[in-house]
Protein backbone atom coordinates (compact mmCIF):
# COMPACT_ATOMS: atom_id res chain seq x y z
CA UNK A 1 0.00 0.00 0.00
CA UNK A 2 2.84 2.77 0.78
CA UNK A 3 4.26 0.84 -2.29
CA UNK A 4 1.70 2.24 -4.83
CA UNK A 5 1.01 5.54 -2.46
CA UNK A 6 5.10 6.52 -2.70
CA UNK A 7 4.89 5.81 -6.34
CA UNK A 8 1.86 7.96 -6.89
CA UNK A 9 3.48 10.35 -5.49
CA UNK A 10 6.79 10.03 -7.54
CA UNK A 11 4.67 10.45 -10.40
CA UNK A 12 3.16 13.73 -9.60
CA UNK A 13 6.10 15.32 -8.79
CA UNK A 14 5.94 15.40 -4.95
CA UNK A 15 9.47 15.42 -3.59
CA UNK A 16 8.51 15.36 0.59
CA UNK A 17 5.65 14.54 2.31
CA UNK A 18 4.76 15.32 6.43
CA UNK A 19 3.55 11.99 8.04
CA UNK A 20 0.17 13.89 8.47
CA UNK A 21 -0.44 14.57 4.76
CA UNK A 22 1.01 11.08 3.78
CA UNK A 23 -1.83 9.36 6.69
CA UNK A 24 -4.92 12.01 4.95
CA UNK A 25 -4.48 10.60 1.69
CA UNK A 26 -4.15 7.14 3.00
CA UNK A 27 -6.75 7.08 5.71
CA UNK A 28 -4.00 6.45 8.62
CA UNK A 29 -3.12 8.11 11.47
CA UNK A 30 0.33 9.86 11.72
CA UNK A 31 1.44 8.27 14.43
CA UNK A 32 1.30 5.17 12.75
CA UNK A 33 2.55 5.86 9.93
CA UNK A 34 5.60 7.35 11.77
CA UNK A 35 5.43 3.97 13.35
CA UNK A 36 6.21 1.94 10.49
CA UNK A 37 8.45 4.07 8.86
CA UNK A 38 10.27 4.29 12.95
CA UNK A 39 12.38 1.02 11.81
CA UNK A 40 13.37 2.03 8.61
CA UNK A 41 15.76 4.90 10.09
CA UNK A 42 15.53 8.42 9.68
CA UNK A 43 14.11 9.22 6.86
CA UNK A 44 11.49 12.18 8.04
CA UNK A 45 12.27 14.86 10.42
CA UNK A 46 10.00 17.25 12.47
CA UNK A 47 8.28 19.60 10.91
CA UNK A 48 10.28 18.50 7.28
CA UNK A 49 8.36 15.21 6.06
CA UNK A 50 9.89 12.70 4.68
CA UNK A 51 11.90 12.25 1.12
CA UNK A 52 9.57 10.15 -0.85
CA UNK A 53 12.13 8.80 -3.35
CA UNK A 54 14.22 7.43 -0.27
CA UNK A 55 11.46 6.10 1.14
CA UNK A 56 10.25 4.72 -2.12
CA UNK A 57 13.73 2.94 -2.06
CA UNK A 58 13.26 1.56 1.18
CA UNK A 59 10.03 0.05 0.97
CA UNK A 60 10.58 -1.56 -2.51
CA UNK A 61 14.66 -3.11 -0.51
CA UNK A 62 12.35 -4.26 2.25
CA UNK A 63 10.01 -5.70 -0.22
CA UNK A 64 13.12 -7.75 -1.23
CA UNK A 65 12.30 -5.73 -5.20
CA UNK A 66 16.35 -5.26 -5.90
CA UNK A 67 16.60 -9.35 -5.71
CA UNK A 68 15.62 -9.44 -9.38
CA UNK A 69 13.35 -12.89 -8.16
CA UNK A 70 13.58 -15.35 -11.00
CA UNK A 71 9.49 -16.20 -12.48
CA UNK A 72 8.17 -18.27 -15.10
CA UNK A 73 4.56 -18.54 -16.06
CA UNK A 74 2.71 -21.66 -16.39
CA UNK A 75 -0.72 -21.87 -18.63
CA UNK A 76 -1.02 -19.04 -20.86
CA UNK A 77 -4.00 -19.14 -22.04
CA UNK A 78 -6.23 -15.36 -21.59
CA UNK A 79 -5.23 -14.94 -18.33
CA UNK A 80 -1.58 -15.77 -18.59
CA UNK A 81 -1.41 -13.81 -21.45
CA UNK A 82 -2.93 -10.79 -20.46
CA UNK A 83 0.26 -11.27 -17.42
CA UNK A 84 2.72 -11.86 -19.96
CA UNK A 85 1.96 -8.85 -21.66
CA UNK A 86 0.77 -6.01 -19.52
CA UNK A 87 1.52 -6.97 -15.81
CA UNK A 88 5.04 -5.79 -15.93
CA UNK A 89 7.08 -8.12 -14.43
CA UNK A 90 10.05 -5.92 -14.20
CA UNK A 91 8.47 -2.97 -12.95
CA UNK A 92 7.94 -4.98 -9.75
CA UNK A 93 11.52 -5.94 -9.55
CA UNK A 94 10.56 -9.74 -10.65
CA UNK A 95 12.69 -11.33 -13.70
CA UNK A 96 9.80 -13.11 -15.63
CA UNK A 97 11.99 -15.86 -18.13
CA UNK A 98 9.77 -18.07 -19.42
CA UNK A 99 6.50 -19.48 -20.20
CA UNK A 100 4.76 -22.97 -20.67
CA UNK A 101 1.42 -24.08 -22.45
CA UNK A 102 0.15 -27.55 -23.38
CA UNK A 103 -1.58 -25.95 -26.21
CA UNK A 104 0.17 -27.12 -29.79
CA UNK A 105 -0.83 -23.71 -31.32
CA UNK A 106 1.12 -21.41 -28.86
CA UNK A 107 3.98 -23.75 -27.82
CA UNK A 108 7.15 -22.34 -29.53
CA UNK A 109 5.99 -18.84 -29.82
CA UNK A 110 7.21 -15.55 -28.00
CA UNK A 111 4.96 -13.74 -26.44
CA UNK A 112 6.28 -10.11 -25.05
CA UNK A 113 10.11 -11.24 -25.52
CA UNK A 114 9.13 -14.46 -22.95
CA UNK A 115 9.43 -17.96 -24.78
CA UNK A 116 6.77 -20.33 -24.68
CA UNK A 117 7.63 -23.66 -24.20
CA UNK A 118 6.18 -27.24 -23.95
CA UNK A 119 4.73 -28.09 -20.61
CA UNK A 120 5.64 -31.48 -20.55
CA UNK A 121 9.16 -30.09 -20.22
CA UNK A 122 8.89 -28.15 -17.45
CA UNK A 123 10.37 -30.04 -14.44
CA UNK A 124 13.55 -30.55 -17.07
CA UNK A 125 13.77 -27.42 -17.58
CA UNK A 126 13.37 -26.36 -13.84
CA UNK A 127 16.14 -28.80 -12.71
CA UNK A 128 18.46 -26.84 -15.47
CA UNK A 129 16.81 -23.40 -14.72
CA UNK A 130 16.11 -22.38 -10.59
CA UNK A 131 12.77 -20.60 -10.55
CA UNK A 132 11.96 -18.49 -7.65
CA UNK A 133 8.41 -17.94 -8.21
CA UNK A 134 5.63 -19.66 -10.59
CA UNK A 135 2.69 -17.50 -11.99
CA UNK A 136 0.22 -20.35 -12.09
CA UNK A 137 -2.94 -20.36 -14.77
CA UNK A 138 -3.71 -23.28 -15.46
CA UNK A 139 -7.02 -24.92 -15.19
CA UNK A 140 -8.69 -25.67 -12.22
CA UNK A 141 -8.65 -29.40 -12.98
CA UNK A 142 -4.58 -29.64 -12.70
CA UNK A 143 -3.69 -27.25 -10.38
CA UNK A 144 -2.80 -28.58 -7.78
CA UNK A 145 -0.68 -31.76 -9.17
CA UNK A 146 1.05 -28.73 -11.20
CA UNK A 147 1.79 -26.79 -7.61
CA UNK A 148 3.08 -29.99 -6.26
CA UNK A 149 4.99 -30.63 -9.42
CA UNK A 150 6.67 -27.06 -9.52
CA UNK A 151 7.47 -27.30 -5.59
CA UNK A 152 9.14 -30.71 -6.05
CA UNK A 153 11.52 -28.90 -8.45
CA UNK A 154 12.50 -26.56 -5.83
CA UNK A 155 9.89 -23.46 -6.75
CA UNK A 156 9.42 -21.02 -3.35
CA UNK A 157 6.97 -19.38 -4.05
CA UNK A 158 3.38 -19.77 -6.31
CA UNK A 159 1.42 -17.39 -7.28
CA UNK A 160 -1.98 -18.56 -7.97
CA UNK A 161 -4.70 -17.58 -9.71
CA UNK A 162 -6.35 -20.89 -10.53
CA UNK A 163 -9.27 -20.00 -8.12
CA UNK A 164 -8.80 -22.87 -6.07
CA UNK A 165 -7.14 -22.74 -2.92
CA UNK A 166 -3.95 -24.23 -2.59
CA UNK A 167 -2.83 -25.57 0.69
CA UNK A 168 -0.07 -27.59 0.20
CA UNK A 169 1.28 -28.72 3.42
CA UNK A 170 5.37 -26.91 2.41
CA UNK A 171 6.35 -25.27 5.38
CA UNK A 172 8.47 -23.72 2.56
CA UNK A 173 6.68 -23.04 0.08
CA UNK A 174 4.94 -20.05 0.27
CA UNK A 175 1.36 -19.68 -1.56
CA UNK A 176 -0.32 -16.33 -2.78
CA UNK A 177 -4.06 -16.50 -4.18
CA UNK A 178 -5.53 -14.35 -6.19
CA UNK A 179 -9.44 -14.56 -5.78
CA UNK A 180 -10.94 -12.31 -7.81
CA UNK A 181 -14.14 -13.08 -6.40
CA UNK A 182 -13.93 -12.06 -3.42
CA UNK A 183 -13.73 -8.39 -4.23
CA UNK A 184 -16.61 -8.42 -6.67
CA UNK A 185 -18.92 -10.01 -3.51
CA UNK A 186 -17.00 -6.96 -1.78
CA UNK A 187 -18.96 -4.48 -4.42
CA UNK A 188 -22.37 -6.87 -4.56
CA UNK A 189 -22.86 -6.28 -0.57
CA UNK A 190 -22.29 -2.83 -0.41
CA UNK A 191 -24.76 -1.98 -3.11
CA UNK A 192 -26.98 -4.58 -1.57
CA UNK A 193 -26.34 -2.89 2.00
CA UNK A 194 -27.02 0.53 -0.06
CA UNK A 195 -30.58 -0.26 -1.58
CA UNK A 196 -31.93 -2.00 1.62
CA UNK A 197 -30.71 1.03 3.90
CA UNK A 198 -32.77 3.43 0.81
CA UNK A 199 -35.45 0.88 1.42
CA UNK A 200 -35.47 1.30 5.52
CA UNK A 201 -34.49 5.04 5.73
CA UNK B 1 -13.65 -16.35 2.68
CA UNK B 2 -16.22 -18.87 4.46
CA UNK B 3 -17.97 -18.62 0.99
CA UNK B 4 -15.13 -20.15 -0.36
CA UNK B 5 -14.55 -22.67 2.55
CA UNK B 6 -18.61 -23.51 2.50
CA UNK B 7 -18.57 -24.10 -1.37
CA UNK B 8 -15.66 -26.26 -0.74
CA UNK B 9 -17.19 -28.56 1.63
CA UNK B 10 -20.00 -29.10 -0.38
CA UNK B 11 -17.62 -30.16 -3.52
CA UNK B 12 -16.28 -32.51 -1.15
CA UNK B 13 -19.69 -33.70 0.19
CA UNK B 14 -19.73 -32.77 3.88
CA UNK B 15 -23.21 -31.92 4.78
CA UNK B 16 -22.42 -30.98 8.47
CA UNK B 17 -19.48 -29.10 10.26
CA UNK B 18 -18.54 -28.15 14.01
CA UNK B 19 -17.68 -24.73 14.78
CA UNK B 20 -14.08 -26.66 15.79
CA UNK B 21 -13.35 -28.44 12.88
CA UNK B 22 -14.24 -25.34 10.71
CA UNK B 23 -11.68 -23.14 12.92
CA UNK B 24 -9.40 -25.28 12.18
CA UNK B 25 -9.72 -25.42 8.55
CA UNK B 26 -9.68 -21.92 8.21
CA UNK B 27 -7.42 -20.82 11.46
CA UNK B 28 -9.94 -19.42 13.39
CA UNK B 29 -10.80 -19.75 16.85
CA UNK B 30 -14.60 -21.81 17.31
CA UNK B 31 -15.59 -19.03 19.36
CA UNK B 32 -14.72 -16.52 16.39
CA UNK B 33 -17.12 -18.58 14.13
CA UNK B 34 -19.93 -19.33 16.65
CA UNK B 35 -20.01 -15.37 16.83
CA UNK B 36 -19.62 -14.48 13.37
CA UNK B 37 -22.42 -16.66 12.70
CA UNK B 38 -24.74 -16.38 15.50
CA UNK B 39 -26.30 -13.22 13.39
CA UNK B 40 -27.66 -15.70 11.10
CA UNK B 41 -30.08 -17.40 13.36
CA UNK B 42 -29.94 -20.81 14.09
CA UNK B 43 -27.69 -23.16 11.61
CA UNK B 44 -25.87 -24.90 14.52
CA UNK B 45 -26.70 -26.93 17.42
CA UNK B 46 -24.27 -28.05 20.43
CA UNK B 47 -22.71 -30.82 19.47
CA UNK B 48 -24.33 -31.44 16.50
CA UNK B 49 -22.49 -28.67 13.58
CA UNK B 50 -23.75 -26.59 11.07
CA UNK B 51 -25.88 -27.57 8.12
CA UNK B 52 -23.27 -26.52 5.55
CA UNK B 53 -25.84 -25.91 2.34
CA UNK B 54 -28.12 -23.66 4.63
CA UNK B 55 -25.40 -21.59 6.20
CA UNK B 56 -24.16 -21.26 2.46
CA UNK B 57 -26.99 -19.84 1.51
CA UNK B 58 -27.49 -17.37 4.08
CA UNK B 59 -24.01 -16.09 3.60
CA UNK B 60 -24.77 -16.25 -0.39
CA UNK B 61 -27.41 -14.10 0.46
CA UNK B 62 -26.20 -11.88 3.13
CA UNK B 63 -23.34 -11.48 -0.04
CA UNK B 64 -26.43 -10.39 -1.85
CA UNK B 65 -26.18 -13.03 -4.55
CA UNK B 66 -29.31 -13.61 -4.62
CA UNK B 67 -30.39 -10.50 -6.42
CA UNK B 68 -29.13 -10.98 -9.79
CA UNK B 69 -26.82 -7.33 -10.28
CA UNK B 70 -26.60 -6.58 -13.44
CA UNK B 71 -22.56 -6.42 -15.04
CA UNK B 72 -20.84 -4.94 -17.96
CA UNK B 73 -17.37 -4.97 -18.61
CA UNK B 74 -15.66 -2.41 -20.51
CA UNK B 75 -12.25 -2.97 -21.91
CA UNK B 76 -11.75 -6.21 -23.98
CA UNK B 77 -8.33 -6.96 -24.00
CA UNK B 78 -6.23 -9.94 -23.12
CA UNK B 79 -7.61 -9.51 -19.47
CA UNK B 80 -11.01 -8.08 -19.94
CA UNK B 81 -11.45 -11.59 -22.63
CA UNK B 82 -10.17 -13.95 -19.44
CA UNK B 83 -12.96 -12.12 -17.43
CA UNK B 84 -15.66 -13.05 -19.76
CA UNK B 85 -14.96 -16.31 -20.97
CA UNK B 86 -13.56 -17.85 -17.57
CA UNK B 87 -14.76 -15.91 -14.53
CA UNK B 88 -18.08 -17.15 -14.10
CA UNK B 89 -20.12 -14.31 -13.25
CA UNK B 90 -23.38 -16.37 -13.16
CA UNK B 91 -22.34 -18.42 -10.32
CA UNK B 92 -21.36 -15.47 -8.90
CA UNK B 93 -24.75 -14.31 -8.70
CA UNK B 94 -23.71 -11.70 -11.19
CA UNK B 95 -25.90 -10.69 -14.66
CA UNK B 96 -23.15 -10.02 -17.23
CA UNK B 97 -25.13 -8.42 -19.99
CA UNK B 98 -22.73 -6.96 -22.65
CA UNK B 99 -19.06 -5.45 -23.29
CA UNK B 100 -17.75 -2.80 -24.31
CA UNK B 101 -14.34 -2.24 -26.55
CA UNK B 102 -13.41 0.10 -29.05
CA UNK B 103 -11.35 -1.92 -31.44
CA UNK B 104 -12.71 -2.17 -34.87
CA UNK B 105 -11.45 -5.62 -34.66
CA UNK B 106 -13.90 -6.64 -31.62
CA UNK B 107 -16.55 -4.67 -31.65
CA UNK B 108 -19.66 -6.88 -33.12
CA UNK B 109 -18.41 -10.33 -32.13
CA UNK B 110 -19.91 -12.19 -29.35
CA UNK B 111 -17.66 -13.79 -26.26
CA UNK B 112 -19.24 -16.24 -24.81
CA UNK B 113 -22.26 -15.28 -25.71
CA UNK B 114 -21.79 -12.03 -24.46
CA UNK B 115 -22.04 -8.81 -27.14
CA UNK B 116 -19.23 -6.49 -27.38
CA UNK B 117 -19.98 -2.64 -28.38
CA UNK B 118 -18.51 0.29 -29.43
CA UNK B 119 -17.18 2.15 -26.46
CA UNK B 120 -18.86 5.10 -28.48
CA UNK B 121 -21.58 4.30 -27.66
CA UNK B 122 -21.50 3.18 -23.98
CA UNK B 123 -23.21 6.05 -22.68
CA UNK B 124 -26.09 6.18 -24.74
CA UNK B 125 -26.44 2.10 -24.26
CA UNK B 126 -26.25 2.75 -20.21
CA UNK B 127 -28.91 4.98 -20.12
CA UNK B 128 -30.95 3.15 -21.61
CA UNK B 129 -29.89 -0.03 -19.83
CA UNK B 130 -29.45 0.75 -16.13
CA UNK B 131 -26.35 -1.59 -15.04
CA UNK B 132 -25.21 -1.68 -11.66
CA UNK B 133 -21.57 -2.67 -11.67
CA UNK B 134 -19.09 -2.14 -14.36
CA UNK B 135 -15.96 -4.06 -14.42
CA UNK B 136 -12.98 -1.85 -15.63
CA UNK B 137 -10.15 -3.28 -17.96
CA UNK B 138 -9.06 -0.40 -19.62
CA UNK B 139 -6.00 1.01 -20.35
CA UNK B 140 -4.91 3.10 -17.29
CA UNK B 141 -4.34 6.18 -19.50
CA UNK B 142 -8.59 6.57 -19.87
CA UNK B 143 -8.85 4.79 -16.66
CA UNK B 144 -10.02 8.07 -14.87
CA UNK B 145 -12.30 9.43 -17.43
CA UNK B 146 -14.18 5.98 -17.95
CA UNK B 147 -14.75 5.65 -14.00
CA UNK B 148 -16.18 9.20 -14.19
CA UNK B 149 -18.20 8.90 -17.08
CA UNK B 150 -20.00 5.41 -15.91
CA UNK B 151 -20.52 7.10 -12.70
CA UNK B 152 -22.67 9.79 -13.90
CA UNK B 153 -24.67 7.46 -16.18
CA UNK B 154 -26.02 5.87 -12.60
CA UNK B 155 -23.53 3.09 -12.65
CA UNK B 156 -23.15 2.22 -8.49
CA UNK B 157 -20.24 -0.58 -8.49
CA UNK B 158 -16.68 -0.27 -10.65
CA UNK B 159 -14.67 -3.30 -10.02
CA UNK B 160 -11.05 -1.66 -11.55
CA UNK B 161 -8.81 -3.84 -13.14
CA UNK B 162 -6.77 -0.88 -14.22
CA UNK B 163 -4.21 -0.46 -11.94
CA UNK B 164 -4.31 2.69 -10.80
CA UNK B 165 -5.88 3.38 -7.46
CA UNK B 166 -9.26 5.45 -8.43
CA UNK B 167 -10.72 7.70 -5.56
CA UNK B 168 -14.05 8.52 -7.64
CA UNK B 169 -15.28 10.98 -4.65
CA UNK B 170 -18.46 9.77 -5.26
CA UNK B 171 -20.03 8.09 -1.95
CA UNK B 172 -23.16 6.77 -3.46
CA UNK B 173 -20.35 5.28 -6.03
CA UNK B 174 -18.25 1.84 -4.40
CA UNK B 175 -15.18 0.91 -6.45
CA UNK B 176 -12.73 -2.36 -5.17
CA UNK B 177 -9.59 -2.41 -6.91
CA UNK B 178 -7.64 -5.64 -7.72
CA UNK B 179 -3.79 -4.84 -7.39
CA UNK B 180 -2.68 -7.99 -8.76
CA UNK B 181 1.05 -6.59 -7.55
CA UNK B 182 0.47 -6.58 -3.92
CA UNK B 183 0.35 -10.51 -4.05
CA UNK B 184 3.11 -10.73 -6.23
CA UNK B 185 4.74 -8.77 -3.69
CA UNK B 186 4.13 -10.27 -0.56
CA UNK B 187 5.58 -13.52 -1.93
CA UNK B 188 8.57 -11.95 -3.13
CA UNK B 189 8.89 -10.54 0.51
CA UNK B 190 8.39 -14.01 1.99
CA UNK B 191 11.22 -15.35 0.04
CA UNK B 192 13.37 -12.71 0.93
CA UNK B 193 12.69 -12.74 4.80
CA UNK B 194 13.49 -16.95 4.15
CA UNK B 195 16.80 -16.31 2.44
CA UNK B 196 18.11 -13.78 5.36
CA UNK B 197 16.46 -16.42 8.03
CA UNK B 198 18.84 -19.04 6.19
CA UNK B 199 21.73 -16.57 5.99
CA UNK B 200 21.82 -15.47 9.78
CA UNK B 201 20.40 -19.16 10.72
Amino acid sequence: MYLRKLDDLIYHGVDRISSGELGKQMGLTPSQIRQDFSCFGEFGQQGYGYRVAELREQVARILGMHRGLRAAIVGVGNLGHALVENFGFEEQGFNLVAAFDSSPGIVGTVISGIPVYDSAALTDWLRRNPIDIIVLTVPKRIARSMAETVADCGVRGIWNFTNIELELDRPDVRVENIHFSDSLLTLGYFLAEQDSAEKNG
